[in-house]
């Protein structure tokens, strides 16, 4: 297992968690629930795979993908609590899986000769469109355009670090967990300061 | 024309009708009307189509598609009745449709060498990603993820009954009528008796 | 630049602004501004080109498609004017998009074997489908769909005199000029007259 699929795995399995819990609260069977969970999880990597081109897209035939997803489903049907009781430990598993997508989104989109700019738009989609999607799915106003909190901008900025110090010497590793401490930073930097973009 | 067409198309002139008719439902026109019955009728395939990389997707030059929604479109314009009428009518056309689709969606799948889970996922979104797509542009929840009596579960049941059979040496037309059979028997016996999946 | 971008760029300009303007209307800020400009403007053409199978869809690594939807959302943000002052402006504007639009959505897919009924559909879908996927995003019902003035009915009425032009001697730019002429004459003689497509 190399490094990226290390990363995509752990961001998934937390991704299918916020997806699980989502989808008890709109009061949804099991099925919807490992649907808008899969959703959450792979939904961002597929809009990133099918806008490159990559074919079929990532979790195609991937045993593990579909394996964290059930068992990210079961865990929540087992614990059957409500999402409030976990939603601080969502935002931090949350603002790790998208640091964690976003690196991973870049590394794919460059390695398919996608140009900089656009590896960044990659990484932020790959970190956000899953829970646009299943935001969508459940009829919902999409959470990625409510006025709130930095989210993708915070991915945009340790993204954008990240393509940055690729450029230099540093350690891939050292990298990655820079742009994911930045998120997460940024992340809890902006909640408790009300810090938000101004209107369009 | 193979026996995949002919239930491809037989399936998708009952969800033209469908989606012509949920089009009504949302006081839609003429053109609108036609969208969604596209959608009802091709989304499904369409999704399967671009997550596993054929292209163009399937229905893309393809006439007798296109003379299928105009037809199912047409015929629910001129019938000028609402959807409660054809009801029952629609609940047996749908889960004949459903279940030619799930199989339909599991042999497209496999013969691009996606494997048996991942078919049979490919079989569920080919029968039930249509009318996902159809409540999406009708901004209304997606009767898929509705509690409610077992639908995708039905195809999913079906679709792993052929998947099975598949490797034995039974007929494949008798396979195919054994997963429509099935599909339609869960849809009626969890209608009658309110069989639903537990919450996520 | 050929004629074919040139048209794209401009269609698109437009649209930035357009999705700007309705992004406001919902209250977002910057970042969701951008994305809706990003998908009014690009959704259309990244879904043919997706149904046709073209890899990376066209905008990728286009550093002038991106500079115009920055463009469209910053000077959206510095005017700070609501939509309904410049109502009038943007549907012309609109109306001169997606006949811009549908003509070179049929030019794309002819060149890739599209024959002419889908060519002109993924005409009208290029021209479109971009406002549909911004609706999706802003949790709207589509005005696509809604009853209305003519608005894809007019894209298919141009394109499909376009496409039948496209067989005499007539000049590339000439056709191209009476499609868009066509598609905003019929969307104003719409308006004015209340002309409607009937209910299905």
């Amino acid at each position: 297992m190399t490094l990226l699929q290390f990363i995509t795995y752990t961001g998934t399995f937390v991704f299918a968690l916020t997806g699980a819990l989502k989808a008890r609260k709109f009061q949804m069977d099991i099925f919807g629930g490992l649907v808008v969970a899969f959703a959450t999880a792979y939904g961002g990597g597929t809009i990133r795979d099918v806008l490159i081109g990559i074919r079929p897209v990532n979790w195609v035939n991937d045993y593990v993908a579909l394996a964290l997803v059930v068992a990210g489903g079961i865990i929540t049907f087992l614990l059957k609590e409500g999402v409030n009781k976990f939603s601080k430990t969502i935002f931090f598993t949350d603002a790790l899986g998208i640091g964690l997508f976003t690196a991973a989104g870049i590394e794919v989109a460059l390695a398919q000769g996608v140009n900089q700019p656009y590896a960044l738009i990659m990484g932020v989609i790959s970190a956000t469109f899953g829970g646009l999607i299943a935001d969508i799915f459940c009829n919902d106003v999409p959470n990625l355009f409510k006025r709130g909190e930095l989210y993708a901008t915070a991915c945009a900025i340790g993204g954008a670090i990240y393509l940055l110090l690729k450029q230099t010497n540093i350690d891939k590793e050292i990298n990655l967990i820079i742009c994911v401490v930045l998120v997460i930073a940024i992340r809890i930097y902006s909640k408790r300061n009300r810090l938000q973009l101004p209107n369009i």
